[in-house]
């Protein structure tokens, strides 16, 4: 057997609107190299999955107690991991073109530098992520070339591979994010992580 | 100042339904004691606030794959702290009465007792802890009268506290269970009761 095959997994399954996803996104890879675990990057859409269950919206938004919390307690979160938190002046903001960038990223061997920067503009920088522009701006940040990027995310292709991965998200049960999912075992919550990469550990 | 004015307090806010308050019960006054913190306890009722919320139901059984979820995520909660989890037969049952019958008894001293005693019931024991029977007989197994407790129990006044508690509850901005609160502080989720202990040392 290769060593790869040795490595335990566990993918990584977040949607940059996503407000729980942001501390997972930039401490995720840190957590699993120091657990000797493989990260398999999945951006997906949650909207979709929202709207199978009845909400145009996010639930944050429809539940406003449950809002009220959860920006509070994601400011409890980010503290300690010494993230600046601004609460974004539009919530949720789009994540379709950043998710269709972040496919070509990860097989281009940059993806978790673009992810990290989108979730920072997003909830650091309070910069509009569903504009393409403010994508390209990362792309070019990054040191890519932002509108040969952009021609390769938005390839019928490459939009029909985020609509199956959506797909494939709810087979494995994924109704929110971030989620972590080691062989079929799915753990669901950025305070999750630590179990998440123990089972991939025991499960190798 | 008494020693009891100088002693941090968490407020643990529990629902006899609810799912993740069972591990919360069963682990907080042990939890609560290392810390040096002494609890509050606080039975309510979250079918008033589901009902606000636009839910006739537990969110576990109108959001079907959160529910599988739950389910299977609670018992990987349960297990490394030897809790029996047996997957109720009916899921959501009431807890009015022994919500009115836990104010009582801890008015009387012997709550944290009945409160385990309900959710064993519940959760390890599939037994209909909405029906009276049941919790006499396990105000019973306390070596309590359970007529007598029972009539405490459904006098108009107990009745009204947990109303008020109810109102109570939805000024705190508490929208789920097992919560706590410190101060005006509030922690949801069993996962989060070792940050709320945190935060009752600090606010000290």
């Amino acid at each position: 057997m290769s060593a790869t095959t040795d490595t335990p997994t566990l993918s990584f399954w977040f949607e940059f609107a996503s407000t729980y996803s942001y501390p997972a996104a930039m401490r995720v890879e840190d957590a699993a190299r120091a657990a000797g675990v493989r990260i398999e990057w999945r951006p997906f859409l949650l909207g979709p999955i929202f709207v199978a269950q009845g909400w145009n919206d996010s639930p944050f938004n429809v539940y406003p107690a449950k809002g009220r919390y959860m920006w509070r307690d994601l400011a409890r979160v980010c503290e300690p991991l010494d993230l600046t938190l601004q609460h974004p002046s539009a919530f949720p903001r789009s994540g379709l073109v950043a998710a269709r960038v972040a496919q070509i990223a990860i097989d281009e061997g940059w993806g978790p530098d673009f992810v990290r920067a989108v979730y920072a503009a997003n909830f650091a920088e309070d910069r509009e992520i569903g504009e393409v522009d403010v994508i390209a701006e990362i792309v070019a940040s990054l040191e890519r070339d932002p509108d040969a990027v952009l021609a390769r995310a938005t390839t019928a292709e490459n939009k029909e591979r985020l609509k199956r991965t959506g797909e494939e998200a709810g087979r494995l049960g994924i109704f929110g994010a971030p989620s972590f999912v080691v062989g079929e075992e799915l753990f669901w919550g950025n305070d999750r992580l630590e179990d998440a990469l123990a089972w991939a550990v025991r499960a190798r």
